[in-house]
């Protein structure tokens, strides 16, 4: 039974020694929440975490969620109580505006709670997931009455919500979407179509799901520009806050997926459904999209997520597991072998998950801590800056985190051989869960597409050039530290190849398109290997500082300094190989005919 | 629903055209087989591949196996009576001796088939499979009363086997073993004790089961030099071949496994079984090591398989999909989206595939050719070759095949998008069976220490040498060959990498193992890569040739040569990464004491 312990030393770490937040204190959010408190509101949640949803991520994946005759449906055993203690504790309403009944903490905040939480149980972190993102399209679309009426249930988890895009035949090209809202006279819409793929789409969680829904109004035009987004909650809601008529959506199906099997995947049929209009006639997909930024750095902290527990698994396992001998002579010599930890092949596997959990969570709360200085900060330049590295990062964020996320889970599983294999073991659905990050949120083809295609180039390349700049600052500012040399060294050297991409790409892509698409997943590589090679001097940096600030005894700091060391050795050569193919082109990739596949 | 469509004509262009097979047909095997009787053969295998397996992969992975209160095991719905035709056409015994009722094809045609098999439907294949494990075994190692005892019915399928190595706490290491076995008076053996993950390990396709077990016979030495070989029938056979007692093995339990479902993966009780022991006391692991090339060798062309059904599925797919347009203009202006094989991204994920499955084929068939000549070459030279080589590929075919396999499944998988995630599609039971062969038949990290560790400095590095040498020839008989030029360029570089590779291991792995260990992942990776590269260039020497020679108009030739240019340009980059992580050594890797993890 595979367990998870938080991190929380290493939220310690990244907030206090690498972002250093209480620079920010003078900031709404932040003034609320002086770094013990924050220590404290995450020792608590890891508690949570540890003990109530860990133990039920196993359970979630073997009994997975069941429709009922009559179209509900039940989760796990043990979600729903586990569900009633998540809000009874208040954990929903972390980071949401008190105005509605949050706790107003930064985001920054939220992020470790959510890592936890998707560690501990990614399918249950799903449900109250999801619900985030109804709140944040209300939040920021919504009419005051609507914010009244849904925002404080959904802040306190009593109402959870959902998002609903995809629909059989379109899942990326939205454009192409049939659900379709007839207008009535009362200024309400009745909304028809079928739409797939949502998740927490029916449960018995809570006592009401507010469904966003992206439908297309009687006559509006065809196409991205005729889609309304709308709210349709599951039970009416009257005037005086209470639950009125069920509404006409059911769900048809539960999907049978390769994971997350505790999260209830629907198929949701919408039949002269309720609905009402949230933000402008035929603006759906935008106020849709604006959310996008906040779900896809989630999505892609699920990534780490997994990789992070399993990367735990795997450790116990290789200390406990005794296999063959040291090839340099016996470790465990009064043992039958030695523990499989001291074999080369089993630390790359560990090393290479813990130097990529340690320099992604770096970057997801490093660019995270940009998301709550769009609102937090009072200069004008530095809430620009702001903005340009949410777009340019998310894409990068939410799909080199999966991907890598789901290569270490596997490796992970590798390290346990073939028990690994058995799914008693556990390790399996943290692969079979991680795989879903790929996918969803925009599949990863398309977060590179999106950051070669909008994001680089956007504003003349202002977020990228700024990025950039910022790196040269740093290797200038550091390079005469001799303890930080190979740190340095090797951010040059990225950074470098990542300005030759960007180049190659400014130059090559407007003239062929198809060259900016054959060279987005190296691209989007080659960004994500520089951004944590960048995340690993800041962290060198922070742990130098520490070690002269009287913490020259703490095994921490080296164990930090030797995690870095491993990844300027073992991965940021991967730079090259990555610059090489984006820089062939398009011709390779686009030769043959579709006949000849 | 997944369908397959062999590869027919990819296998008349490597056994015609790039390996020449017809040069061979002076010796046994190659001589009952001329090229149309192989033809021919192969075409009526994919054609029950097709329609008859392939059908039954997705009900296997639904239903699995189930173990019956008695301890029998029904196989999924259709498996029995698919293995009854199987059985009736003859095809277990393709490649088996003749003495014993085999058909004595050379073991390349078998390799085709037994791909087919693989993407047609893994699980199926593997009882077959396991079968050819116990045949060798016992053909190399068993008395001339074994051999007439058990082989006929081996080869015919009658009877099916299985390999018995894996203890609870004992997998890699099989030193620990603690299954015994106790002589008796008749010189029997009476076998106690318990085997895990035992693949084909009781079925209802077969009237009896051969067990190979190893076991320690009471007494031995402690160790591997105390462990003995033996065959455990089901049914005890009398002298005349018949039936006889149900001898003490059961089937406690099946695991629950991420894939492979259709296989009845075993825990093994043995209770005072009677067995017979096989080659000599205390040389069991030297007997179950002897057929580890042909499994490992099996096990990396099931990696392909995967790779190749999935990439088949995928296509298909991408041309089917209406979603989004192409970055250059509307490829499909009068339907509502272009098909998604038009977007750059898609290409790349379906030519990564399919570059490797050609390369990765070749690579097989033109060891699997070496595997041949071990046996059927009259000379001394050219068998002591092929069984270096034979030595020294079987690593790096075993793991490189099944690392790209899973990641290639994987990437066809996301292909599909959301749909890739539901079960319903098929292609999570692709990345779920691919998954096990990473680890079976000796994880991909041992079959690395394998290479680096024991088939490298083999008889001075007689193998290794020989290989470079051979590309080194290649080259130089080609390099003035304009068409080849890109080929034979590249080829050069990776042989380069390779050769630096390989010194430095020699160098430094012999004055600390570790840096042998830490490198041992990377260097198969390079090998890996430069070999399918060679592979890539015999290939398009032969495309050209057949251009020359009268197929010049054949869309194929022109396929094939784009589709080793697409190697060319994305795939041997990756050399140098690989040559810089595994010369940074072991330091990195061994920094951390085991408790700082």
């Amino acid at each position: 039974m595979p367990s998870y312990k938080a991190p929380l030393r290493e939220y310690q770490f990244l907030l206090k020694d690498v972002l250093e937040i209480e620079r920010y204190s003078n900031l709404s959010g932040f003034s609320d929440a002086p770094i013990d408190v924050i220590d404290q509101v995450l020792q608590e949640g890891a508690k949570f975490c540890e003990n109530v949803l860990a133990p039920l991520n196993k359970v979630g994946d073997e009994h997975g969620c069941v429709r009922n005759a009559d179209g509900s449906v039940t989760t796990p055993p043990g979600f729903k109580d586990a569900y009633k203690q998540f809000v009874d504790a208040g954990w929903p309403s972390l980071s949401s505006d008190p105005a509605y009944g949050g706790q107003g903490l930064p985001h920054i905040v939220a992020l470790a709670w959510n890592e936890m939480v998707a560690s501990a149980n990614m399918a249950f972190g799903m449900y109250p997931g999801l619900s985030h993102g109804a709140y944040e399209a209300i939040h920021q679309h919504g009419s005051d009455a609507q914010k009244q009426m849904y925002l404080p249930k959904l802040v306190t988890g009593e109402w959870t919500g959902t998002m609903n895009l995809t629909e059989p035949h379109c899942g990326t090209d939205l454009g192409m979407l049939r659900t379709k809202a007839i207008p009535q006279a009362d200024g309400s819409y009745r909304i028809s179509g079928q739409k797939i793929f949502i998740s927490a789409g029916e449960h018995d969680l809570a006592s009401n799901i507010i469904h966003l829904v992206l439908a297309r109004i009687e006559g509006a035009p065809q196409g991205t520009k005729g889609i309304s987004l709308f709210i349709v909650p599951k039970f009416l809601v009257n005037a005086d806050g209470s639950l009125g008529a069920r509404n006409g959506v059911v769900c048809g199906k539960i999907e049978e997926k390769m994971g997350i099997h505790g999260n209830s995947t629907c198929v949701l049929n919408y039949d002269d459904a309720v609905g009402y209009l949230i933000g402008q006639e035929n603006k759906g997909l935008h106020a849709m999209f604006t959310m996008m930024n906040v779900a896809r750095l989630g999505v892609g902290l699920q990534g780490l997520s997994q990789s992070e527990v399993a990367y735990q698994n795997a450790v116990a396992y290789a200390k406990d597991r005794l296999q063959g001998r040291s090839i340099t002579g016996a470790k465990n010599p009064n043992g039958p072998a030695d523990p499989i930890i001291v074999h080369p092949d089993i630390r790359r596997m560990l090393m290479d998950a813990k130097a990529f959990n340690e320099g992604a969570r770096a970057f997801t709360f490093w660019t995270a801590l940009y998301g709550d200085l769009i609102h937090a900060s009072p200069d004008e330049k530095v809430r620009e800056k702001a903005e340009d590295y949410m777009g340019l990062m998310t894409p990068v964020l939410k799909s080199y985190l999966t991907d890598k996320g789901y290569a270490n889970a596997t490796n992970c599983q590798q390290v346990y051989g073939g028990h690994g294999y058995i799914e008693e073991w556990g390790m399996s659905q943290f692969v079979r869960d991680a795989r879903i990050t790929m996918i969803y949120e925009g599949a990863n083809g398309i977060q590179a597409l999106d950051l070669v295609g909008r994001k680089l180039g956007a504003n003349g390349g202002r977020a990228i050039f700024a990025f950039l700049k910022e790196i040269d600052e740093f290797i200038e500012a550091n390079e005469a530290d001799d303890q930080l040399k190979d740190f340095v060294d090797g951010l040059r050297g990225a950074k470098q190849q990542l300005q030759e991409g960007a180049m190659w790409l400014m130059q090559n892509g407007m003239t062929n398109f198809d060259n900016a698409g054959a060279a987005s997943h190296d691209f989007l590589n080659l960004f994500g290997v520089t951004a944590l090679s960048y995340m690993w001097a800041l962290q060198a940096k922070a742990a130098f500082a520490a070690k002269h600030n009287g913490a020259a005894t703490d095994p921490y700091y080296d164990t930090k300094l030797a995690t870095g060391r491993y990844f300027l050795a073992r991965v940021l050569p991967e730079t090259g190989a990555h610059l090489a193919k984006l820089k062939s082109g398009a011709a390779p990739v686009m030769a043959l005919a579709a006949e000849a596949f």
